[in-house]
């Protein structure tokens, strides 16, 4: 296990007042950083107050893009346990991120010892009223100075902490859909696995058109036939059609969320019957028409379940579970909140305690 | 016009020796900069000594991308000119690039001149030796501190140079280029024909399996059916086959190279039949086979042609010109670097001097 350096601020900031929360607007009194350089590997790794850094014009993370990151949160229980949900999951996915980018992977464990480290040290900032949370921003960045189009000799690796409000700060709320049918997110062959900057770059135009229409987020088609569902804006999605929970089968241009995951172990785990699979936009026009799609939500770290009462695709505007919360949207959101935040055991082994 | 603001730098650097610059990694004494913030536009264009950047490291350019770049060269004439080749066509992508990803455009006259004023700044820097030039890249970063994904209300559009040296230390020199049909670059909807730091990322590591086969770049296929030829890591791509210039058309997903441009616009003045249409790799290959691909050849600012001896595609290997420099690549390179450097009169009005 690495040996973190920690240099505490001498300057604590006002913590903030939990009822204006937000997200990711506001930071806590320290961060993790560690440096890569070719030759010596990852090193150094430290805890230092929060403070801007110092990058030279010609870095590489502002010309190429060669930067990932990865969110998860800490959540305060009941009995004053900080519990983290599922860090090896996104240690996993940032090694595979890194891989995909020729970023140098962390080991896994420094991974989440740095995660553990640093929530440790700023303890104090994660908020306790229901629904709150710490949003952690791991990411690496690359740091050569040259203009060469290249993998990048030297990164820094860091993680911020961001105390966030609740999602929904009055219970469930249904959110409206827009599929998007002319841009883009990615493609087979590219880096839409990958928790890559430029996946997020790629989708602020398609966003900025379906805000102009009134809906919350994107739902994206696949690249090449551009008619089978792919993911929400900041979600992974699942319809109940028919009685059976399907889920677009991971196929290389799909992030593979770690809330999808558990909402698929928890919906085999009650025996529902569940598929992994393509689902065309068409299946799901019909399905809207013969009453046969009962329900639809995305799942992700900020909002855990989104529960969709509007999907819109061209001129057909779908309603869904009457505009409502469907009861399988409810006991997800319920069940993966609860164990987040220690009111239901967790049988699975999700969780695991920051000391 | 815009009044740019000067801060000389006190502590000029020592230029470098010509015959060592390499590309893009040593930067001249001074560099533009210019900040966007909502409700008040592009404001305070300065010139101030080269320095680095201090940014929050919740700055959105360091998690979702949101960054664009251009890149152009001034070139040394034999009577102590300094010219510019194509600025406009600069300034047109940069906007075009600013749209497509939520950036606020710098108006095109704002951003020429910016580019003539630091030039014309750091004049002394621009090496004079045959080949050699001052390589200018512009570019846009994202710089709200927030995690939230959204187009950042806050830019930073710098202007930074570095004198580069001959792509050709000892005349063309023909390339071998690897045509990849496992990772993709872009796709139709997608970010391909913006100049976005994502489609760089998204490159490296087809790049990196070129690399350890021996091959200098990769050609990329269409994202869609992966068969029709795209465009090269940072060139476009010619052929001539059975007398004909052919080119790929611009579909989406294509960078609009101004040195393809200008390709296109000499070999129509010169007579030649050209074509801009889908080329299949199948084609490719016939033509290899049947001694019809009479050459290949890449075009981009930064080896203005490179000539292609090998094309690889799977386990075909097909040499081109016998593997040497065809007469049109030639031809190419001596009249687009000749109008750039001045030897050649400037028939087009293609190059803008600095003063």
């Amino acid at each position: 296990m690495q040996n973190i350096k920690l240099q505490r601020t001498t300057a604590p900031k006002e913590k903030p007042n939990e009822d204006k929360l937000g997200f990711g607007q506001i930071f806590t009194d320290h961060m993790y950083i560690m440096d890569y350089d070719e030759g010596r590997g990852w090193h150094d790794p430290r805890i230092v107050p929060y403070g801007p850094l110092s990058l030279d014009p010609s870095a590489m993370v502002f010309h190429y893009a060669q930067e990932m990151f990865e969110g998860l949160k800490a959540y305060h229980t009941g009995d004053g346990r900080v519990l983290l949900f599922r860090p090896d999951r996104n240690a996993q996915r940032a090694e595979n991120s890194c891989k995909r980018l020729c970023i140098p992977p962390v080991p896994q464990e420094d991974f989440i010892n740095a995660i553990k480290t640093v929530v440790s040290v700023d303890r104090d900032w994660i908020p306790t009223k229901p629904g709150t949370s710490l949003y952690i921003r791991p990411f690496i960045i690359a740091t050569d100075n040259h203009l060469g189009v290249h993998p990048s000799l030297s990164y820094k690796f860091l993680v911020i902490l961001s105390p966030s409000g609740a999602y929904y700060a009055s219970g469930l709320d249904p959110v409206k859909i827009w599929i998007e049918d002319d841009y883009v997110r990615a493609v087979r062959g590219g880096i839409g696995e990958a928790k890559a900057g430029g996946n997020y770059a790629a989708s602020l135009k398609a966003q900025e058109k379906s805000d102009a229409e009134g809906y919350a987020q994107v739902l994206w088609l696949d690249g090449v036939e551009r008619k089978y569902i792919e993911e929400v804006g900041s979600m992974n999605i699942f319809f109940k059609i028919a009685g059976k929970v399907v889920t677009p089968k991971l196929n290389g241009s799909i992030l593979p969320g770690v809330t999808r995951a558990s909402c698929l172990d928890l919906c085999r785990h009650w025996g529902l019957e569940v598929e992994e699979r393509r689902i065309s936009v068409e299946e799901l026009v019909s399905a809207a028409r013969d009453g046969s799609l009962d329900e639809c939500f995305g799942s992700g770290t900020a909002a855990v379940i989104s529960p969709v009462g509007v999907l819109r695709f061209g001129d057909e505007v779908m309603e869904i579970s009457g505009g409502g919360i469907g009861p399988l949207s409810q006991r997800l959101y319920d069940t993966v909140t609860g164990i987040q935040t220690g009111r239901i055991e967790d049988e699975f082994g999700w969780t695991v305690e920051v000391k």
